[in-house]
């Protein structure tokens, strides 16, 4: 299987029985994930990177939180606003966003 | 922030707007889900292991899907009763699941 070179993980507060609440679903998460969709495929990234949807990673206070995989790379407190940065400058250019790092 | 040692994703088919269908969410997804987190638990995993549910990996033909990360171990047709072997083998043990490998 070609696994992705990025694989950045949106918690949308997402949870197992569907219930709908949660400070990251609150804060913007789901439009995040969406605009994170958006622009992979503006950009035609999609067979390079992969983005998903998750469950709460119990660090509520730092959220919203972002985390890109294999770089082991979190992010917090990232708002819509943010997506392009963090894909223009770490997933396209390599480097960190570390105004952003929890 | 401390990061998990082993960051364990387990596809419930979980989707943003709180859908509850999907390939893994038919197919034990959450079950998978639930025995990882109960596991970890009992195992005082806690502290190192942190495991989410996420929305589709759209490899369906190939789940239910459980990604392994910064490891960046892919299993598939994973079932309830393989959640032992993969935190035996590779998370206690270190050594990869061959035989669920995609």
């Amino acid at each position: 299987m070609q696994k992705p070179n990025y694989h950045i993980f949106v918690c949308s507060s997402s949870r197992p029985n569907g219930q709908q609440k949660g400070f990251c679903h609150s804060n913007d998460g789901v439009e995040i994930l969406m605009k994170f969709i958006e622009e992979i495929d503006d950009r035609e990234l999609g067979g390079e990177v992969f983005v998903n949807n998750t469950g709460c990673f119990g660090i509520c206070d730092k959220g919203p939180i972002v985390v890109v995989y294999p770089d082991n790379v979190w992010y917090g407190s990232v708002s819509p606003d943010d997506v392009d940065e963090i894909l223009d400058e770490h997933i396209e250019g390599g480097n960190v966003v570390e105004r952003l790092l929890i």
